[in-house]
């Protein structure tokens, strides 16, 4: 019997997402099925059983009578949930080893550049000027991070390990050995007033839009040794409220900020994060995924479907992740 | 019976290192014992038993008649050994889990920001350009650690976590678990042939002088996905030849510098390293170190010493650490 056909709808894409790219690294993993980086006229869209997609157009997905399964190629799903043409199907995100630790090597980076006070010794260099500043340990600096999925139980272990206090907030109840976790509307104010620095791996949904706001930043701890707290954002730009995270960078309620996603992406050149002295900011790169991994991971998942076990990372529609 | 004096000789310091400072830590980790900071006219020389000493001037360890034991409030002892008058007694240096673990934090921020291009993506900020290039992950650069005491295991530890390749050279043969190890003169160049980011966190010795020059540079391997290759100094300024160190830099046999420490410090404000584009400088301050911890240190070794037990981290004068 035939296997059903993998298509592939990917859109955009960098030197290493290119589609070709992709393709060829299916086919790679998948020689027993047909794989077909669409738009494919000489497709029979009913012979599509899986569809591995990347920013696919809004109803995209709608034309083929015996899919049972989409991969969609990266950990955010908010976009292929907001199509109301998405088709009623398994949906899987994808969960791999790689993209966890690309994002904990962002999360170590950028914890330690603000810890290190990286801002006041890059002038010091551009000054010319050799004034060694009091440097506290590790120790003394408390990270909470928001999100304990597989990115943020990762992080939170190697900031660990690099002498942090480390803190966690979820949705639900979590336990993860060395961290201190709260979870659910009732613990995010206490996870707050301990966190000197403020890590955001959420997934964005309802519930989480906009979450990144005055009101929350407020509640964080200014006691700490940096004084102003500091936000890093590597989850998702829906997640915060820009107009309110910009003027608290002017009036001081926040210190600095990171921010590896925007409400637009690309920025747009008149944004003024581009050039606001407190802002490191990255083009959406702090998990950038090798090709390798993630169609390995997707032929994984689809020799499990067929030989009747249970997908992994299937995303729950009504928590939206 | 009285217990000896313990005379503290500081010079230089920061906010965090004054005298005062270390004078009222030692008076507290002391309590049983005469503490005098120098220049003291009420201190009877022949009462002092133990020195502590931060940059002593030359000469001034000798004229007391009944010293025991030289304590160094830092991990390098090359200053003090240079000087011809120092006592023939036992040099004892810090070896505070304090100070590793600050210098595994500037080790892992440094190393880091190289693997993820920092200075790329500095520079797209600044002339405000979405571009996200390619990111390779940690599992495909090879780290390199000249050094492989408490600091160089500690570093070598915390980027192992992270996923880097790591490897490391020490003058004698060590064994540690998930580390390439080489040693010795003829383990020299097979370590460099594979290094892509080479850590430098050797002692200052006769045998390590210069030994970051155009010949070792020229060893390291330029076929990984940074291309030329990075040296991070955190050891001394010894170590380095800096005039070929430049010029490494200027023709390409050195992509990126990160420097800690100098031949001469403060940095004279006409050194090219200042505003070169490929050097990343800080003030000597990768491993600032806590008087809390070293004054608790040595209180502990002087109370170990009147137990008659031997002294932790006693320098061997032939070796030069």
């Amino acid at each position: 019997m035939t296997k059903a056909t993998l298509a592939l709808l990917i859109h955009g894409g960098t030197e290493n997402w290119s589609p070709a790219r992709w393709k060829a690294r299916f086919d790679a993993v998948c020689a027993d099925r047909a794989v077909h980086l669409l738009p494919d006229l000489a497709l029979d869209p009913a012979k599509v059983g899986y569809a591995a997609v990347w920013k696919p157009q809004p109803g995209e997905l709608a034309g083929f009578p015996n899919l049972q399964v989409i991969f969609n190629l990266g950990a955010g799903v908010d976009a292929l949930i907001a199509d109301p043409t998405l088709p009623k199907l398994p949906l899987v995100r994808v969960a791999v080893d790689d993209l966890t630790r690309r994002m904990t090597e962002y999360v170590v980076l950028h914890v330690l550049a603000h810890h290190r006070q990286e801002r006041y010794l890059r002038d010091s260099q551009r000054d010319k000027n050799w004034a060694p500043k009091y440097q506290w340990p590790a120790s003394a600096i408390s990270v909470g991070i928001m999100g304990l999925g597989n990115l943020g139980a990762d992080a939170a272990a190697a900031l660990k390990h690099l002498g942090f206090r480390v803190s966690g907030w979820s949705r639900s109840a979590k336990q993860i050995s060395g961290i201190n976790c709260f979870h659910g509307g009732a613990g995010l104010e206490p996870f707050l007033r301990q966190t000197h620095i403020l890590v955001c791996l959420l997934p964005l949904t309802a519930a989480t839009r906009h979450i990144l706001n005055r009101k929350l930043f407020a509640m964080l701890d200014r006691t700490g040794p940096l004084g102003a707290p500091v936000v890093i954002n590597a989850g998702r730009g829906g997640l915060q409220n820009e107009a309110e995270l910009l003027d608290c960078l002017n009036d001081g309620a926040l210190g600095a900020a990171t921010l590896d996603v925007f409400e637009t992406e690309p920025l747009p050149p008149d944004s003024p994060f581009w050039s606001h002295p407190k802002v490191t900011l990255t083009p959406h790169n702090a998990a950038d995924t090798d090709p390798d991994a993630i169609s390995r991971y997707v032929a994984d998942q689809i020799a499990r479907h067929e030989r009747g076990q249970p997908l992994h990372n299937v995303v729950d529609m009504t928590r939206g992740y």
